[in-house]
């Protein structure tokens, strides 16, 4: 750490909550991915000791996450303090009802809501939020005036304009890692410790990327060994004096039995019972496609007749693989999602399933034979470990109903 | 252990399922109520090493329950390995349609397929079953020619006509426990390690009483010290040789805002709203009040006309609390559920809902200010952790849709 930082601590207050900043330094940590049983495997084998030692001294209990299950939505919730109908994110991908086009949303204009990095940076922090990919970047960077924003996945093009930092790779000491592998999320991680370490940053947001858990079980060599490298950073930024927090976007879980994909293609199911005037957005798309195939457990269905909905709903219930479906409004309701966002309907999959669109949609091939992915309800519920005890006021909260996206406020609570 | 005891080791099939039985002897635990989070926390402090180390050279992971997520339901289901679509047990409580009127699911002439216990004792082996509470013994004992079978409840009446052992008091050195207790579970689990260590049993299930994780969250003292209880019982069962099993019958989550009980009178609603012809039953009642005042996070409702099922769905979804709901055909065929033994409908709230009947049926009061339930999908997932590894032929199922009742499966596996 450089000699006695001024650090900025003080109260704001953002979208309906509010925050005291810690006279410490603050990072919270979101290991993308991150089902419960990598965290519980990697402690049981003595892989994780700082982390082990943080749900010891301060808390380790279950989040719930935003739904549905996917990274974007859930960085978006996590960086506003509340769920998709405050952010407005409510998949990686949509259709956008002004021009008819599948589109992504990890550019700022979809983001409804100001995030707790501009608000801090506002509040005189040092700013830093690194990802692992470069998708969550720009989002996560909107309003961020001052203050450090990139991705390993770019450490090679970071410039002072853009990101607020020059040369990233010469933070790290090592060259841009590749976008398929547990390093990305491992460079990530001590860009952050270094940024902290140096002074250049006192809150903190690494999120990482998940390409380690779409590949392997938690039991694997692979997983131990990449859940021990986060853990080593985890102990540098507590040993920099750090306040941390940690938690997920979204679990996983394997859908294959006896090595094949269990899918269902909502799009050529539904066309066959309701004709052509239906259409199935996978949200979870995004340009990683190694990672899942585009499947994953939660699609919206657009419907040409939308006085259809209903019974649609209802036969979908009839569908192996399917465990819930909602018409619109319901949805939006029950899973506090932006209603003006959403198809007619969406489809939620059971535990070891995938709802894919159609079967030429999809290339099965890419995914090696393996499929682990996220998206239902069955990926909701994530871990959540704080560096210190859970303030006396939140332990109700946090033992019924505590949300991953209050990761920040936890990190920066009002004393009472 | 006595002298180089004979233990019966061959295979049997029960209810489509091989079963293989070891050379050496089998503990299978399930910890009523036992949440995920009451192991982390409890290995957190150093208070299960002995499990830590089943999880380290075993397994550990988390596995889906039986819904509704109760106690008769899931120990029906861990006994014959299968759902309630097998075993008939759908709830603690359901409406007969014989009778019309309210019955207990908990006599033997309710379970539908044959346990594993009696199975295993007809291939040879010394079965012990060892309930904290009395009103699981009766159904698991079923069919059970010879073997012991007692609850602490009763551990003071035991005969060895009806359970198989004299006094079961002395067994464990000390007197019947307290019914809202800890110990009614210490008591059961030490009773199955002591039958263990004379040799008097090689089969054994010891299933507990969630009376603790009712009243206590997982960091908090009277938590800690329980699973530390358990967790010397677990090590006395290992070194007696056992190959040892834990899994849970279902969640537990805090249920209360500012203090007051998130409930939802779920009859009171309807009938404002469709007239009386509705008819709500709250399938967590037990006689075990003190626990959750019958409030849980699943109910059936019954109907004059059940034509309004589909509507009553529908506005259900509008409601405060409610997650899920779902038509008879729908439910029995989403949650392999008996049909026969449901209402018209099912209704499932959310993680910090509880769902009643009408106000007058439930009192808030006895509760103590304190609820922590279950019944919902948000206690579905339990953990399962084995002291020997997976076996290679399971690896793929345990990560991606495994079963808590696979519990004596998994303990009994057959060699590929």
């Amino acid at each position: 750490m450089n000699d006695s930082p001024q650090i900025a601590s003080g109260p704001f207050r953002l979208n309906g909550r509010d925050y005291q900043l810690p006279a410490c330094p603050v990072v919270a940590v979101c290991i993308d991915g991150c089902a419960d049983e990598y965290l519980s495997s990697a402690i049981a084998h003595g892989h994780m000791p700082r982390l082990q030692q943080m749900a010891a001294s301060g808390f380790r209990g279950m989040a719930r996450g935003a739904m549905p299950s996917f990274t974007n939505v859930n960085n978006a919730a996590i960086a506003c303090g509340g769920p998709p109908s405050l952010t407005g994110i409510s998949g990686n991908f949509f259709l956008d009802p002004d021009s008819g086009e599948e589109v992504m949303m990890n550019s700022p204009e979809y983001l409804r809501a100001p995030t707790v990095f501009a608000a801090a940076s506002h509040a005189g922090r040092k700013v830093a939020v690194v990802t692992a990919k470069d998708k969550l970047r720009k989002f996560l960077s909107k309003d961020l005036e001052a203050g450090i924003c990139f991705s390993s996945e770019k450490a090679n093009e970071t410039s002072m304009e853009e990101n607020g930092i020059e040369d990233a790779e010469a933070l790290v000491g090592r060259s841009t890692p590749e976008v398929y592998s547990g390093d990305l999320s491992l460079f990530a991680m001590e860009a952050g410790a270094a940024l902290l370490e140096r002074g250049e940053a006192d809150f903190l947001y690494l999120t990482l990327s998940d390409y380690v858990q779409h590949k392997h079980t938690p039991d694997e060599p692979e997983a131990l060994e990449f859940y021990a490298g986060i853990d080593a950073v985890i102990g540098r930024c507590l040993d920099a004096g750090a306040r941390v927090g940690v938690t997920a976007d979204h679990g996983m879980n394997g859908k294959t039995t006896a090595g094949k994909p269990n899918v269902l293609f909502v799009e050529d199911e539904l066309r066959a019972a309701f004709g052509a005037g239906v259409r199935v957005i996978c949200t979870i798309t995004d340009p990683y496609v190694v990672h899942h195939g585009a499947l994953g457990g939660f699609v919206v269905v657009h419907l040409e007749d939308p006085s259809l909905a209903e019974a649609i709903c209802r036969h979908c219930l009839t569908l192996p693989g399917v465990a819930e479906a909602l018409p619109r409004e319901a949805a939006a309701a029950k899973l506090e999602l932006p209603a003006d966002r959403l198809g007619d309907l969406v489809v939620l999959s059971t535990r070891n399933w995938v709802l894919g669109r159609s079967a030429e949609h999809h290339d099965l091939a890419m995914l090696g034979g393996v499929l682990r992915s996220h998206g239902s309800r069955y990926e909701e519920i994530v871990p959540l470990i704080l560096s210190e005890p859970m303030p006396q006021s939140q332990l109700e909260n946090a033992w019924s109903d505590l949300r991953s996206f209050d990761l920040f406020p936890l990190l920066c609570p009002v004393s009472s």
